[in-house]
């Protein structure tokens, strides 16, 4: 099973974190992102939207990171990681759908303009940052994981921006329910470090 | 089981829509958005996000669309609508994440500045709606419908913000595939047109 990957992009880094976590074994095929192979064949015909991480599994090809964490844990991380009823599995959409827009275009977007330059708009990102920070913050206060009370999937869609969120110049000080919740991240067996 | 709607909302409307499509009865409550009711107890403590749709199926509630077309189609709908394998599942999640951010950044946002007045960048919402809508056209050139071959949430999570693009400025016409997958979304038993 090989994964195309970006050893920078926090994206990526859900998918080995998942996986190092769940003890699921995956090739790991560095992508020339500097020159834009991920924007060209066959990469642009495994993911048009020319982003990264790509999974690639037998004749299985799944673009986007909240969809590589459902397969793999539906496929090979077993239903700790993601149940098969439809009340836990909603819970947890709630967090993808939080990593792909909220998250996605607040702590992901500072980073990508601050550490890589992107033309995005920097001061709107920042601006989102605390509002993202203070929710999850809140409702760590009441749970010590995002979803089921336990590690999920949830949890690996959007540990890694907040992470890496000071490389996007965000202050991670003042949310201390979120500083806890990343220790108890780190302690899980398995862990692997942020890129 | 309760939607807590707004009728000209996209994201409420793919749930409504679903719902329409899956036989599903819905008792929606209208909530009293121009005076902030969202965000306002006890709405804010049902999603802290302060955002509709919000589904409370007796004590379980869900924020965010994608979610509750989750737990709509696992709870109520049937396997059609959202399989139990994991290949299937991560298929429709790679569209709940593209609803989630590149439509809801793209088609949604210009509409929301356009009809709503938000304090949203219009000309950034409309650079991106392009590339969203070729991307969209050349799956539908190749596909009737977005994943598995046969209508799915994926499809109600896509259209809404499609069919109400017009809404935020942006033209359908140079999408013939986009037309005429909205169009077999629209015959569609149970079908509901929108807003």
């Amino acid at each position: 099973m090989k994964l195309y990957d970006l050893e920078a992009s926090g994206n990526c880094y859900k998918v080995r974190l998942f996986a190092a976590l769940a003890n699921i074994e995956l090739e790991k095929v560095p992508v020339d992102f500097l020159n834009g192979a991920h924007k060209q064949p066959p990469l642009s015909d495994m993911n048009p939207l020319g982003q990264l991480p790509v999974l690639e599994d037998g004749a299985q090809v799944f673009r986007d990171s909240q969809a590589i964490l459902v397969y793999l844990a539906g496929a090979y991380g077993g239903l700790a990681w993601w149940p098969a009823h439809p009340q836990g599995q909603a819970e947890i959409v709630q967090w993808l759908s939080f990593a792909a827009n909220e998250v996605q275009h607040s702590l992901c977007a500072a980073r990508l303009v601050q550490k890589f330059g992107y033309d995005l708009d920097q001061s709107a990102a920042l601006a989102k940052a605390p509002a993202v920070l203070a929710l999850l913050d809140a409702h760590l206060q009441r749970h010590d994981w995002l979803a089921l009370g336990r590690p999920t999937i949830a949890d690996c869609a959007v540990y890694p921006y907040v992470v890496l969120s000071p490389e996007g110049g965000v202050e991670l000080e003042p949310y201390s329910h979120v500083a806890r919740w990343m220790k108890r991240m780190e302690e899980l067996p398995g862990f692997l470090p942020k890129p």
